[in-house]
């Protein structure tokens, strides 16, 4: 049962503003159990009330003391963004706050409503008289601005702090840091702009994050300025204003690009800042290349895991079908960043596949990022880690970590984690729509009048969901339209005394709509197939050539070392015509479902006995037929369950001869 | 015809000392025409005389002459190495004016010597009055030396200044740039030792190389002092003194160690080091370590082209079997330093599988490094360049640079090439050993007598040898041993009348023997199987699961783009039913054999049809039987000659189904 009744924030990330083009509203819903409600105590009770002692120890609230004049010492970080650490961990303690009703979280909310205002006064102390912060320029550069834009992230470090500044205000209703980031963006707004504006710089930051936070800025203040400021930025990457590389998105117009390239995080953070744009200013031609990018994105360059990212060499997306195991990157950020980009293109166009994208990113590379007990990271999620792993160690280790050097992507783990009840529901005029499946209640409400929907379920464990209408307006039939995932072969919903499948009650653009007229009471019982399932890549997709990998619903499955007898995974071999069998393990990893699948142990030659691994293609079609197998059980864990026990090899992609 | 008569050098690369271990003596031979003469004269014609301008226009030299203060201005170059381009550049003109007899080599010889001198006082004159020389550290850090061994590679680039000196030395005879080197050398006998041996440092540098130089400076002087330093230096990595780091050789001792590690250049220039320090102290753990570890790294961390180094990032060799394409880093300069690494292997133990590795290297992983005009370089060498591809340019691009902002690559190519002939043959007491066939002449003496052995080939594009017995003590018998390469499946040999094979001409250690007496005239005319071939990598190599390589005697062929009519590669599929065809095209790149297959395009959905590229297994097994093939005649290349012509495509492995 909950630790505390979740009251209902006021708003979340994304609230449109009143001239939008978005096909879709955001709502709310309260996670009240189940999976992601465990997911989310982890981070309420353990990762959010870490954040201040950890930015203490690592120096980054050292930074903003010196900057502020009250501390002595030297600048702590290696990094020019270190300040984003705090400005992220800000975000989710409001989020966080808002979920607790004042007086009912406990001894916890009151430490956090706390923290959260003394690091708040640490960051209003740091800031210049004109409004700039940043606290490496501040100390390390003898206060010299905006030399850098390649590498300097101040204009990032702004947009963290607006969005930190917008979510501690719409969960809490205070102005102290909505003051600091509006005198950080009034003074960005004197500095930069396109020539002949009388701004001195015509410029970008090489790591794009300020447009979408402007935008929402635009949205929280109704400064439209902040929109026009917005916008300039989004244009001007492609243009050689940071010399024209990819990796800072400035080899290509957003408006001509063709897929997604250079660095993940960035290309993703200005994403969802054109989305953004896009969905204010209705501009076509933006949202078709928003919408563009992001199918070229997914059909060439995504990971089976929603992961993103294919090299470690610059983070960077690599060529189409590019996508390797043991060095996919999928920074743990990028998956968030495309889990707010996807959002933010499901409210612009309505479309059910968006969510879809963002059910696989979070039930898999995003939720891998952070271990069970929320209190050690991964910065990258691999899909493979051999037998015989040398880890470097670092933030790019494929060992969990507590907290890293560049410490990006543990206080935006919990900034999601924390706002993960606004990316789930929507409404628009005709209805209510579920984007994911949670247990608890989606609300909104339609031309004023409330509309709540409960939810039951033990998904992803289990495929059905029950969903019962608490609220709804009394003369106004209104539709309850529900996501049919995409991974999802066949479903039933029962309605009353009927029962429809895919065959009388048939999925547009993903949904499957249900009209009203409803009453309170009336249950929808909906049956989501949850067969286990074998899944093979686009043939292109050299690095999985032969092998399947498992899937179950959302989830997608790995086998790691200390699950499969004798020895380690390289020379395991999956055999497909063998059933998966399904077997759930309320012992293990907090609760799982495992899939067991049959499998042999290759003979392979010892290292001794030669020392080329190369030879005749025919020798090796004849090895391969006659070696006798050893059968082998193979278990698979959810993927996003890896790395929270002993270390050892895993993988995804499974060879199947 | 050879443009000019190539003389005999005293001495080349690796001279071992009197008291050497080894089990054979190196060689010489004369590359008189073929495959090998083609290449070492773009070499002589193009690359080297290229050198000094590009040094020049790089500020290698301007560096030189800011040290010794006969020029002003700003230092130039981005790295602390710099030194070394114009070390390894001197090195290559002296093995390059080794060939060349006085007066014989026409205008250019004259030239060249003329740039060596003027060089070699450049060096001389930056040199300080102690010896130390590194214009990095006297220009830019104040003259502060030895306060960051991790990164400096002050040792390094005297390590690279050591080998040219004795280059030159051996080369001409003359002692201007051995003198700088001594006293360099000695310089730093006096600041690095042990604890205890009156040194101030103890310590190593983060970029072995200093102890394969060292070893060739007593080979060179006799001065045991400087064994002595190089066998500390080999010892004192792998105990924490630069942090640990593997990518610093500094995680395990070289005699503790298992596999290969870290960054590939770094540890194959510390394991020829070591592989030298063994062969003249006849240390059994060191020499045992060194062969434990090449056969490590062939079995499990080795490209099919002998390109090593699985990383973009630290540039550095990956797990075991994790051996990627598009991402192949493959680093030149690696493969230079596995050759010089093996060449000392092969001398030490007299195994012939060093030579084996050394010439696949030779003919791919190396050669594909520069352009069949000498005029322009790859730094990393791929396996693959995808359809679509988007190249970052720089140093690590998949397209070929005239120079590089960190520029290792192309001077080692060249003194590499420049001294091929001291790779080919070896001694002993019971004969000569002809480790790499050439058009030319081995030779070599026996207790004071001459021995020299004529051979006449086509090779590569051919497999018989003539060997013609041209000088020989008449009253001595001795072998004439001959290398059957590792992935000649069958062999004849024609001795006078008489014909022999596999099965009464055996093989032992990779050495066909035939033993005297011999006179001159004596013919023997080997022939090796040269039919193309289809060749697998073990199944833990995923990268190339459901592939096969096309190879063709010690060639490994790949597909380019501009070859295959319509369209990319990433959609095509090789039939390995059909047999493969042999094409000789004098007309293209120079003068190649092409392997021509059989295949087809596979026809994949458009990626408007979807937006997830994964899905049912079963479902995927169905498409793909049901596909109408669209047949294609495929043509491949060998691998060293890709990018050559127009950028595009290319693919080394290629998927069978």
């Amino acid at each position: 049962m909950p630790r505390t009744r979740l009251a209902l924030p006021a708003t979340g990330p994304v609230r449109l503003g009143p001239d939008a083009h978005a096909a879709l509203l955001p709502a709310t819903a309260e996670v009240q159990s189940g999976f992601w409600y465990a997911r989310r105590e982890a981070n309420a009770s353990t990762s959010i009330p870490q954040g201040p002692g950890l930015l203490e120890s690592a120096g980054n609230l050292h930074n903003l003391r010196l900057a502020a004049g009250t501390a002595e010492g030297e600048f702590q970080g290696a990094y020019p963004f270190v300040d984003t650490d705090v400005y992220k961990w800000l975000e989710a303690a409001s989020w966080q706050l808002a979920q607790w009703a004042p007086g009912e979280g406990g001894p916890g909310t009151a430490r956090l409503a706390a923290d959260v205002e003394r690091i708040i006064a640490l960051v209003a102390g740091a800031q210049c008289g004109d409004g700039y912060l940043n606290t490496w320029f501040q100390l390390r550069e003898g206060g010299e601005r905006y030399r850098d834009l390649r590498w300097g992230h101040e204009l990032y470090c702004a947009g963290h702090l607006i969005q930190a500044a917008v979510a501690h205000h719409r969960a809490t209703g205070r102005d102290e840091l909505l003051d600091v980031a509006r005198r950080f963006a009034d003074h960005i707004d004197t500095v930069f702009g396109p020539p002949g504006s009388g701004r001195p710089i015509d410029g970008i930051d090489g790591h794009p994050e300020i447009e979408t936070a402007l935008v929402e800025l635009y949205r929280e203040t109704g400064e439209q300025r902040y929109l026009k400021l917005a916008g300039y930025f989004v244009g001007r990457y492609g243009h050689g204003l940071l010399g024209g590389e990819a990796y800072c998105q400035d080899r290509v117009p957003v408006r001509e690009a063709e897929n997604v390239e250079g660095h993940a995080v960035r290309q993703l953070y200005l994403l969802a800042g054109a989305t953004d744009l896009a969905t204010e200013t209705g501009e076509a031609e933006l949202r078709a290349a928003t919408e563009r990018l992001w199918q070229a994105m997914t059909t060439t360059k995504t990971h089976i895991t929603g992961g993103l990212g294919a090299h470690h060499d610059k983070e960077d997306f690599g060529d189409p079908f590019e996508l390797p195991n043991e060095r996919a990157y999928c920074e743990t950020c990028a998956a968030i960043a495309s889990i707010q980009w996807s959002w933010r293109l499901a409210l612009l166009t309505g479309q059910a596949r968006y969510s879809d994208l963002i059910e696989r990113t979070l039930f898999n590379g995003f939720l891998a990022g952070v271990s069970l007990d929320g209190e050690s990271w991964l910065y990258v999620n691999p899909l493979q880690v051999r037998d015989g792993h040398t880890d470097p160690g670092g933030d790019q280790s494929a060992r969990r970590t507590r907290w890293f050097r560049c410490a990006c992507c543990p206080p935006n783990v919990m900034r999601l984690l924390a706002g993960l009840e606004h990316y789930l529901s929507s409404t628009d005029t005709e209805g209510i729509q579920i984007h994911q499946y949670v247990t608890g209640r989606y609300s909104g409400d339609l031309d004023g009048a409330p509309v709540a929907v409960r939810a039951d379920t033990d998904y992803p464990w289990q495929g059905t969901v029950t969903l019962t209408v608490e609220e709804t307006p009394a003369d106004r039939p209104w539709t309850l339209s529900l996501r049919i995932p995409q991974w999802c072969g066949s479903y039933r919903v029962r309605r009353g005394a009927r029962t429809y499948d895919e065959s009388d009650a048939p999925v547009t653009d993903g949904w499957l709509r249900l009209e009203g007229p409803w009453a309170p009471g009336d249950r929808v019982v909906l049956e989501l197939g949850l067969e286990a399932r074998l899944t093979a890549a686009d043939p292109r997709v050299d690095a999985v050539r032969g092998c399947v990998a498992i899937e179950r619903g959302p989830l997608v499955y790995c086998l790691e070392q200390v699950d499969q007898p004798g020895g380690g995974l390289d020379d395991i071999v999956i055999d497909t015509a063998h059933p998966l069998a399904v077997k759930h393990r309320p012992d293990l990893l907090g609760g799982v479902t495992t899939v067991v699948a049959a499998g042999h142990r290759r003979r392979l030659p010892a290292p001794a006995a030669g020392w080329w691994p190369y030879g005749s293609a025919d020798a090796d079609a004849g090895a391969e037929a006659a070696q006798a197998a050893e059968p082998l059980e193979l278990t698979a864990i959810p993927y996003y369950a890896w790395a929270n026990r002993e270390d050892g090899s895993m993988r995804v992609w499974l060879p199947t001869s």
